[in-house]
């Protein structure tokens, strides 16, 4: 049904524990919720801010690559901590990493109060991965 | 004018009181404004978190579905509380209300300091619902 | 490369000083990072709150033109302030002259505990361009 939306589900991700899934595909975007560093191993946080920053950019980009799409597929960024000051130089330092320096996609950064369990960081990613590229290869 | 925006404003549906509009169709997104638990008779706030809560999923329900969105084609749902412990629960609840019981989109949840009006929560909803689709009942 | 996302950073545009871009494009849609009033001639912040909301707005304006999006074709605004009573006005006032009076763009806006550099005021904007719009000028 290339008409509707798929729910995402990929083998090794994160379990959602409420009424929430990981991610959707529509079209040609792929909507990935909201992921903080829980391990996918015990579904619990990552100690330490760098270590858990880390595993949520990974678990957002394991639910991304389901779908045909990298990191550099990404066509926005909003990422929340609760702490600016303190945070916002780990996540540059992460996406170092990540992105291999560049080229970054766009990104809001924004304290806010509170993340769900107290936790410290939360990525909202959006990527663009039309089907016909990975369909591609065959 | 298929190539332009379309912004939305069905019957029914809430007043915008300032610069904004309550959602716009563009290809095959549609895009609905956060949306708080304002009864659209009295345009006033619904008394009641609970209530309330479930008037804006309402509010947003109604947006979409003049563009021929369902709530199982929403692809993205972000949620603004300014309490995360009193009012993720209801969150749920009414979620599951209104999904009836899965399968749901993806939500990234955060409690901000503060909505418009004082409000206690916010739900900003996007939705994949192709035009070609509705037509093709025709 | 069709099929791929665009990195923006068009002539005029503030310089981005961290691990992001200033916008993409990815099929019919741009998406514009969070834009804050900074001067692209100094890279520094504009003083004066409604000064420095029309310059985040110019900015975010700038980047969406580059790629044939006018401020009409927005599809989603979020607005986050870290003064819901003080800013909410100006933000109004200064929309009213962007758009002309109308018709707005969807736009959810919330009160933060901080911006980056500690900044009032940040426009995340997301437009829907087709570029076959554009090349039907040719």
């Amino acid at each position: 049904m290339p008409n509707s939306v798929k729910i995402l589900s990929p083998d090794g991700a994160i379990e959602p524990t409420g009424t929430w899934s990981l991610g959707t595909r529509a079209g040609d975007f792929v909507f990935v919720a909201g992921m903080r560093g829980i391990d996918p191993q015990s579904n619990e946080l990552v100690e330490g801010a760098e270590a858990r920053i880390r595993q949520a950019f990974r678990n957002m980009e394991l639910i991304a690559q389901s779908e045909g799409a990298r990191l550099t597929d990404a066509v926005r960024l909003t990422v929340f901590v609760t702490d600016m000051a303190r945070y916002r130089p780990i996540v540059n330092t992460v996406q170092e990493e990540f992105w291999s320096g560049g080229l970054y996609p766009p990104r809001t950064i924004l304290e806010v109060s509170k993340l769900n369990q107290d936790d410290i960081f939360e990525v909202e990613g959006t990527f663009y991965a039309p089907p016909s590229r990975g369909q591609a290869k065959i």
